[in-house]
């Protein structure tokens, strides 16, 4: 099969002609790497994620899971997929190695879970989750703890699950009721229950770790009184596993992502539902902040992932598919039939398609390096620098890159046409699949209020003055190439709007109007997300010309003809090419509108805050 | 069951405040109807759609259809909704009296119409495209066809179907391959293979009239070869049924609209079908064409119709589901939960989704006035005229709404958060059913291309420049207005990057530069479409200003308190203050961004049609 998944060949454009990964190798904790071994990294994955995760992938969606007698089942395929991602290593990919993990770069691990998830999202819920709660015990259990669990997830011999929603609190966490009772032996008695687990259950490991957010008896109320605590589907004891008091009382019916077990879990049940405090007690939101910026990053992978793929399997089909005749003999019967491809509408929908997963793929990996960066850092200042990018940028990530990737998606079903809105064909499940990922880990309008409400304010504004440095930073450089002028002069154009925007919330904040940037947030975030991607695509442009330009001049390809057959004889040139194509079209099509956009912003009032409900509906 | 499929006070405002549908009553045609005949119609069908076609929406997404032993079967309700539908006369509400059908005007048909596609838009698929084919009987069928078929369609005891598509050729009609051989009969013999055929087997009706695109042997290549012929399931013979040697290979399994059989069907494989050509031969495609501006309008409703239900849903969930405190207090963790109708993001989305769903209701209902007026006005201009905007509109009627509706749909699963995703609710259903409406009656690519390649075209560009007259006619009177003036001068300003637009391609077009609008054809539509919906709120905006101005004077409310205070006390006001904040709304958010739009069609160029293939991928 070929590759539909990922373009391998903008993967390796991005990790080492754009972010030059390489240079993480002189950094002491990677020292042992090296781009041969990245790349061997990045095989595997391709190979695991086409050969295996791929086939399942149709499989999950049809079968899906089932409760049955208490116990989650999953497709029989998963199963062996499950097997071969432990056998490979994978569920320690991007773990610590003094904490039994492989230690790659989470740029690397980003590229290598990108394909495995363009490849079968509803299977990677799986150990997606298993590694998030790993990472908490490996930055906040004690000793006892990871010793117990570590290994354990870290091999994927068990999976781990994050516990945070309840019926009454979705996005409102601090309304959470679950209750912690501390015991005289140190454990906590757990009881309550959680709704929208994923992988909360299934007989994929012999155990499941729980993270579960609760309260502790008397603790505060809001956010400030909860706690976080491992709850294991089975406890050890005297070295043997036994039930803990966790049940399944139902899996979720959804609208894709069938192969995720998508739970409701009660906890203690019977009372006998044993918890260990991860920290100290009302720590568990300064815990799960530091796991967020991660498992953000990580949904924003997903929405990436599964725009790559629908993009990939629409140009393939777009491609192969025959359909009228060339635009330009719209009126002649007998002339020749075209590839889709060649239909401007079709090519226009592509080309949009193709920019925005190259921006997003840019964008992710760029944070990911970034992430890095802020861990690996000797200097503080850089690492700062870097820190702050990572905390500006990922509800961009997260909100953007799933927002977009919905919307890539669709466009594939529509290029599809009524075969596209047919099962025979992958791409209405990633549009079905892809769709969760605007709502969970924070729905995007939380993020847009974490982004206006948070991340602006941080440091007085800094994060956002540096990210504009950048932008600055790159226009000035990509000004001086005549060829590129026209794009620049468009990303420094939606940088002045941006700013207007954000000095006009500023200026409502200082005054006392909260109520503007709240409205205005998510708008807001779309408009910072055009920029970013902007900046990412013309940053890839200037790489792109310089190369061209070079293969120009090798060949001796002087004039516009000559250039045109080199590009249309060498697949490298026609690479180089698209790339420059994908920034001047997101500048024209998409930056366009940074104008209008800030203007909408900051001339929509609030008076529709006031409307009684009536006017929404004669409830 | 409250209705939540369609706001009744809003399609009254639409039918007699902004329509003055009750006018229609002087012509002579509909003399014999008046707004009480016109409540009573729709009053019937919204009872038939929330009693009877809505429960039974779920059960058809569930069960669908199922193909055994050569023969689809629908869901067991289905079979009692459509005898109910028949009973009712719903399947003759808009033909013609003198071809045994009802007459009611066409934009009562339309609001009739909305609220049972909003319940069941699997189900209305069936009689939706009976009224199609009757409509071509009743047109261009010969009187022994007519006394044959009419009377079977238009009492619902037989359904019709469109046989268009073909395997190679989907969007390119010209392309078909199947046959028609002349007999000594004058019947023809059949053979060739159809899909994506919706309705094309069930078991609800004893036989199915299949109008099918053949050609005959011998006829010229492309469209112009195309005949269109009655091919029943089952002919008549000694006035028995006799099998037509139709044959369904297969049932589509589909992203929604499981309760829509869309069949695969051979005919003439015992070269046994026979089919009975409808007019002269060669004369298909001017037929389809004429069907063509009623099967878009309908599925433009469908887009309507879902966005509505859509829209109802969730403000129904957003004023049901308490989640967090009020933004203004989001730091006091003992203040009460506030329903996620008070949060900002939340409201600005319904916001959105209620101003584009009152503006998608108001150009339908209006185009289908016009329509009638078409085809009444006794005054040759006046129905040039009318006939004039239906042509320039209908395309937009249909790509903007379903696009549009789509987006409404994916904004419900947004503010519904985790339970959006879920089957329990209806919501999800909605987007998987709307999709299909931007694919199916010619994709919303080719709406594009007939808005720009023909309707633009047509007399000289006379039909854009009407629209665009009775759009300045408006903002003239709104000009005088001071509290609507500013909404009034953002639909005047996108009117003139709508013109600048479209005389950009019309010099393209003199200059042989053809790929321009070719290529930017969609986002055209996109600019046209917003305009469009931002006169009809304006329009809306104008007249519940008078009506609200009438309802202060009464009440000596002249302070802003005081109104305020009666906003909030009476329902009529509140609904009135939601008109003017639709309108407010939509040309604050939306038409800011007409400048942009315009300015990306004319600034982005034609040169990624030339970039090689492998620029797109390494294929």
């Amino acid at each position: 099969m070929a590759n539909l998944l990922v373009d391998e060949r903008d993967v390796q454009f991005v990790l080492y002609e754009q972010l030059k990964v390489e240079d993480l190798c002189q950094i002491a904790k990677f020292g042992e790497f090296s781009p041969e071994v990245f790349d061997m990294v990045l095989d595997a994955a391709r190979k695991l994620a086409e050969n295996e995760l791929w086939p399942a992938n149709a499989d999950g969606d049809k079968i899906g899971v089932h409760l049955k007698d208490g116990q989650v089942r999953v497709p029989e395929s998963f199963h062996r997929i499950q097997r071969l991602y432990c056998e490979g290593g994978w569920p320690s990919l991007s773990i610590d190695q003094e904490s039994g993990g492989q230690g790659v770069p989470a740029v690397i691990g980003c590229a290598a879970t990108e394909c495995m998830i363009a490849a079968n999202l509803g299977f990677m819920g799986y150990p997606g989750l298993t590694i998030g709660a790993a990472r908490v015990l490996e930055k906040f259990g004690n000793p006892e703890q990871q010793s117990t669990y570590m290994e354990k997830l870290v091999s994927g011999e068990w999976c781990g699950t994050m516990c945070l929603t309840e019926p009454q609190a979705g996005s409102d966490v601090g309304a959470l009721r679950t209750k912690a009772r501390l015991n005289p032996d140190g454990t906590y008695s757990i009881t309550g229950s959680k709704i929208f687990i994923t992988g909360g259950d299934q007989d994929l490991t012999e155990n499941i770790i729980h993270l579960v957010l609760a309260r502790v008896e008397g603790a505060a109320a809001g956010t400030k009184g909860i706690s976080i605590f491992i709850v294991p589907k089975k406890r050890i004891e005297n070295g043997r596993l036994v039930d803990n008091d966790v049940t399944t009382v139902a899996v979720e019916s959804k609208l894709g992502l069938h192969a995720s077990a998508t739970c409701a879990l009660n906890f203690g049940e019977r009372d006998n539902c044993v918890g260990y405090l991860i920290g100290p007690e009302n720590s568990g939101m300064s815990i799960m902040f530091h796991m967020m910026n991660e498992a953000r990053l990580l949904v924003g992978l997903q929405g990436l992932a599964l725009a790559s793929a629908a993009y990939m399997h629409s140009v393939r089909y777009a491609n192969e598919r025959l359909q009228g005749p060339h635009f330009s003999a719209i009126r002649d019967p007998d002339s020749p039939k075209v590839p889709i491809l060649e239909h401007p509408d079709v090519r226009r929908m592509l080309m949009w398609m193709k920019s925005v997963t190259e921006g997003m793929r840019s964008l992710l990996y760029y944070v990911a390096k970034c992430v890095d960066l802020a861990e690996c850092s000797t200097d503080r200042n850089d690492a700062a620098k870097y820190r702050g990018i990572v905390d500006l940028l990922i509800p961009i990530c997260k909100a953007w890159s799933t927002d977009i990737g919905f919307r890539v998606t669709e466009l594939a079903v529509q290029i599809h046409g009524g075969y596209g809105y047919c099962n025979e064909y992958p791409v209405e499940q990633f549009l079905r699949d892809v769709k969760i990922t605007s709502i969970y880990e924070g729905t995007n309008g939380i993020q847009a209020l974490d982004l206006v409400g948070r991340k602006l304010r941080m440091n007085q504004g800094a994060l956002f003055q540096t990210f504009i440095g950048e932008v600055s930073k790159l226009v000035a450089r990509v000004n001086e190439n005549p060829r590129l002028k026209p794009i620049a002069a468009r990303v420094d154009e939606a940088k002045s709007h941006l700013i207007e925007a954000t000095v006009y919330f500023a200026q409502k904040a200082m005054s006392g109007e909260h109520a503007v940037p709240v409205l205005y947030a998510t708008p807001y975030l779309e408009l910072f997300g055009d920029l970013t991607i902007g900046f990412m695509l013309l940053w890839q442009a200037e790489i792109a010309d310089e190369k061209l330009q070079a293969m120009y001049a090798n060949a001796g390809a002087g004039t516009p003809e000559k250039q045109k057959e080199l590009a249309e004889s060498d697949r490298e040139a026609a690479f180089y090419l698209g790339k420059i194509a994908s920034a001047e079209f997101f500048s024209q099509s998409v930056l366009s509108l940074a104008q209008g956009k800030a203007k909408a912003i900051m001339q929509s009032g609030t008076g529709f805050l006031e409307l009684p409900k009536e006017a929404f509906l004669r409830i």
